[in-house]
């Protein structure tokens, strides 16, 4: 094989499917620090409804990225045995859980961006993405559904709780752009016809977005600043105890399956 | 209305009701312990769907309690604001997770116990404990099914494995026998016709258990001493830490409904 200053479509496909599967591990793992902490029973389930979707999906993802490497690495591999600079998550996903609007509103931005992204997955070049895809999308729907629904509750709620879901969309605001941006890996697997590029998801994200919030009553920042990052291996601190926390019993007791 | 020493049914059926609620929701509460923490994505899944179900079952348990107490209090309020004396819990739910061998022990002499009890239920003479113990009883099926299964695994599985198994095993043994004790309230509602006496659950329960055990190559200890307290509200000193992580934030903001 000839050498190019090119990544590989493979390369790049292997790149973006770590994209896919960090984002929906880390939220995940973010959302089930919840477990049995919520306010009410039905929240309790539901955010562990929630994570379960994300792991599942998960699972699917990474397991792909290792089929797609070719060098034996299974789906728990991946998550449990890497490093933070090889994590390849958008930085929104390891915001701090926070209060409970916090949380909601992280899972409310990142859900809208989700939908569009699975949706537009179902067309893939790659069938194998394609049907993951198909699955992920009915949970994410859902996901999405309920997010937007407790936006709207809470922010169009009392005055404690508009409150506290205008400072989590300021807090989280300036995550949400680096959802938009592509690089080398998503444009070679753009051009393969595997998924969309990133920035033509924007257009759809900020009405779905835009529509919510003001139902909500809420106001999104004017700033247009974004941290990026995540999805070079760029991460903030969060990370790092994210997968302390994750991925102590593997790292102290390799191989794990006595 | 006379008096008379005895305690009235309604009284006897709230008692039991807790009884079975609070088994689930700290047992529950146990296993999401685990949420984002076990050793394999798949088996972080499980451990969270199990505990999804057990949270589910509480909320339909302690919301008939709170409709048969007729005060008013609702499930959430049951589970999250009465204190370690008002808990109805047996002491085996409430054991510590320990390594995995333990937390699954702890699962699978619980399930053997919980699944014949749901299905004598179903002939419940209250139609809405037997509703209930219907949908309850297809869950707990595939729980057995799934912790018999890897008690065997893992206890005819590799030399560690099995130490740990029996360790547990040894370890968890003298907590069993409370889940055959009955008392007054006990006696109550089997007259009733509502529930089984506690007694007549442990023929079967010592069948499946003894079969389970024997094709894990694991030996139950000869004691029958027993543990016992849960049942009236006299709990080890782990529950009050369970509470103390579970009800923080009911506790420190009532209603919590921003």
């Amino acid at each position: 094989m000839p050498e190019t200053p090119e990544m590989t479509l493979n390369a790049a496909l292997f790149e973006w499917l770590l994209r896919m599967g960090d984002n929906t591990l880390i939220l995940g793992h973010r959302v089930s620090e919840w477990c049995g902490h919520a306010p009410v029973l039905e929240e309790d389930i539901a955010l562990a409804n929630t994570a379960l979707d994300l792991i599942g999906q998960t699972q699917l993802w990474l397991g792909l990225a290792g089929e797609v490497e070719g060098k034996g690495r299974s789906a728990d591999n991946l998550a449990y045995l890497r490093d933070a600079s090889a994590f390849r998550n958008v930085l929104l996903v390891e915001r701090p859980n926070g209060d409970f609007g916090q949380t909601l509103m992280r899972q409310f931005l990142f859900d809208a961006w989700h939908l569009d992204m699975l949706k537009a997955l179902r067309q893939s070049t790659d069938g194998r993405v394609a049907d993951i895809a198909e699955k992920a999308q009915k949970e994410v729907a859902y996901h999405l559904e309920r997010s937007a629904d407790l936006v709207i509750r809470l922010g169009d709620g009392s005055q404690e709780s508009h409150r506290r879901l205008q400072a989590a969309l300021d807090d989280h605001w300036s995550y949400t752009g680096e959802l938009f941006v592509g690089d080398e890996a998503d444009e070679q697997v753009a051009k393969a016809g595997i998924a969309p590029a990133a920035e033509t998801l924007q257009g759809s994200w900020s009405n779905t977005v835009g529509e919510v919030l003001q139902a909500a009553t809420l106001t999104a920042p004017e700033s247009s600043f974004s941290h990026k990052g995540g999805k070079r291996g760029i991460h903030t601190e969060h990370l790092g105890y994210i997968l302390a926390d994750m991925q102590f019993l593997q790292r102290a007791y390799p191989g794990a399956t006595w």
